[in-house]
């Protein structure tokens, strides 16, 4: 049978995985895919390294563009990263000539997926990406495939396992971010340069690819990110005395006049809600429809093996002859900005240092009353001499007025630090 | 564009659910499906019902048979039910015909997956079969499409609703069994005819089917089936204590020399898994591969709109053009029986109930080490007066160890009613 020849670009560790896995599960692919699958074509920065497998039958290129550019590849896999560069280049040079590609980047679906929606269309060429959200999670076709028939209400979840595994053993040991993300650095969870994950970044892109098959793509630069740097151990303390855990979330909602309102930022989730026991490195995607009701997958959202199982889950969709347009929709809109957050009502957790002293408490409450912040529920725990951490929990309020409240609150002379305010997610109520 | 004509036998909640999802998302469906899904021709038993919803554009006819030989369809939907019957011979007849086949029915795949797995083979016919298993929850594109790169090690889960809604009230309530489904039944949780949920079965069909795809086919008569008709509050009460939940699951492994071990029957599953957090009428398929490592997706597994919006997500794939082998693969074995689970090792939670008098635990715990079945740790609760339940949990023994010393312990005086043996699941530790 004539195998389905690959080229690849990007011998990193997903990259190996892929070579690896296509060796190792050689049958069993071949057998569900109808026909072998082969990488003919390869290349990477670094011809020399020694990368623990045999690389002698394939031919080297010298650029991505070359692997793409190559007559004899049916497929071509994109293993490089980053949104611009050798991997866009790469996956438009193969697009143009109409040739079918797999990638696991996930800033270049997030933040070039219309125009190459468009030309995947155009050319015929179909463009797939499952390992660019969750890793081994198939979080893709299920929104895509198995959710198809259904008009999603929301979607998102645990997307980056970095914050997940940080924000875990924050809660689990007491220690505090730096502390647990220098040694999630030595364990090798983290980069060097932490920004992307710790900032939200990672999150956002891949919640921008679901909420782009899930409702419409959104213009990513108008997406609310928030990271996980201003979680203290206090808070994961806090909220699990309230029966919550903090998740770094990405969340996409269906809003008013066809618009998305997407945000990614730590919200308190109910502690008995099956996303609240995605613990450490797992990532997790739930989805809310109207016929579906609430679903929820979860497993590893990265590492080799993973993610090569995803890249290679979508050369057996293109074997055995599927062709999904890019958003899963023939009709696609242009990408829009994200509908805006400020009249949407939440419950909302709010942590404030203050002096501790008789009325700080009605002063604080009175400006909340001034702002309609209706309050649920309100803590004072003692934290160093002289000094109270306050924990508010609100009742449905708007997020503008949450966000003035807490503006108002941290020029009280009372009030020490800046306070925190987090979402308390109900799409998993 | 050419509309995708369905014809459609079965005009339960099912049926009239995937007219009305059909109607209620008939723009986004066909957006996504490239083409209009409609419902051209109908048949049930009951020509005259007002069913809530507008009948009146679609061809009646007198047998789910004459529907498979209309000539005007594209796609047969079988929503009839039962392995036999008119069921049977729809599917059949479709097959036959060379026209794509659509079904909810578990029954009718898991014993005769076989047989329509060659003739849909042999005509070129697809036959798809999403809402058969876990209702909403796309299960089957889990493992053979988003897992289909991977060799799996486990499959299985939650898969019946009924049972897992009962346990989830007794162990909330302290209610014993024979009382909440009698509540359940009341609800219209639990059928009136109970046992095809409580004594296994239905769980039994869905594992069958996950079998098939993550293995190879199994011969159903051969698969080990056991319900939760044994159960009480108290062992759900025991295994809290013991930081577990008792949940009915279906498992399948891979076993030594290409078989497939696979069972139904209530275990214990740690307090802390995710599937431990899946309540009520929640269903939950977990897998364990290889390269993909472990995941888990729950949602609901029954009802209108989740079956619905799985039947409709087939057509929708159809439609697409995507047309994968019944059990995800070209080379398909024929059904081989379950291995043996005799030598299979276990940690075991057994539970008895003894006279409460001096030199009882000597006597029951000489009886476990004479078959060679290492004890990790026992309680014993006081029951009624002169009573007592002794909770066991053993080390990993096989099962035929604690069987033979469970039929042993049975037959001592000090012993009164049966002893309990439950599986403790460590696919989910």
């Amino acid at each position: 049978m004539k195998p389905l020849r690959i080229g690849l670009a990007g011998l990193g560790t997903v990259g190996i995985g892929v070579i690896r896995l296509l060796r190792e599960n050689a049958d069993l692919i071949t057998a569900r895919a109808g026909r072998p699958i082969e990488v003919v074509a390869i290349t990477a920065r670094d011809r020399t390294r020694d990368r623990g497998v045999d690389l002698s039958t394939m031919r080297w290129h010298d650029s991505a563009t070359a692997v793409a550019q190559d007559p004899e590849i049916d497929v071509a896999v994109e293993l490089i990263g980053g949104s611009e560069g050798p991997a866009h280049d790469m996956v438009l040079t193969a697009l143009e000539r109409g040739l079918p590609v797999v990638t696991a980047n996930k800033a270049l679906v997030a933040l070039h997926g219309d125009s190459l929606s468009r030309l995947s269309s155009e050319k015929n060429a179909p463009l797939l990406f499952e390992a660019a959200v969750a890793g081994g999670i198939p979080a893709i076709k299920l929104v895509r495939e198995g959710l198809a028939a259904d008009r999603l209400l929301s979607v998102g979840g645990i997307l980056n396992g970095t914050c997940n595994y940080i924000l875990t053993e924050m809660r689990a040991t007491g220690r505090d971010f730096t502390d647990v993300l220098t040694e999630a650095q030595a364990k090798g969870y983290a980069e060097a340069e932490p920004s992307t994950d710790v900032d939200g970044w990672d999150t956002a892109h891949k919640l921008a690819i679901l909420a782009g098959l899930a409702f419409r793509p959104i213009a990513f630069n108008t997406l609310s990110v928030q990271g996980i740097r201003d979680i203290t151990a206090t808070d994961l303390k806090f909220a699990d005395e309230l029966g919550y855990h903090i998740k770094l979330l990405g969340m996409a909602r269906q809003a008013e006049n066809g618009n998305v309102a997407a945000w990614v930022r730590p919200c308190l989730v109910p502690a008995k809600a099956p996303i609240a026991a995605v613990e450490g490195v797992f990532n997790a995607v739930s989805t809310q429809g109207v016929f579906s009701g609430p679903m929820t997958i979860s497993g590893r959202g990265a590492g080799e093996g993973p993610t090569a199982s995803a890249v290679v889950a979508d050369l057996i969709d293109l074997a055995r002859g599927t062709a999904i347009p890019v958003w899963g929709t023939t009709s696609v809109s242009p990408a829009a900005d994200c509908a805006s957050l400020a009249d949407l009502n939440s419950a909302f957790y709010l942590r404030l240092n203050v002096q501790d002293r008789p009325g700080v408490m009605a002063e604080l409450t009175s400006v909340l009353r001034d702002h309609d912040v209706s309050v649920h529920f309100v803590s004072q725990h003692d934290a160093a001499t002289g000094c109270a951490d306050l924990t508010i929990i609100t009742h449905q309020v708007p997020e503008k007025a949450i966000h003035a409240a807490a503006t108002a609150l941290a020029v009280l002379p009372v009030v020490t630090g800046k306070p925190l305010v987090l979402k308390i997610e109900d799409a998993f109520a």
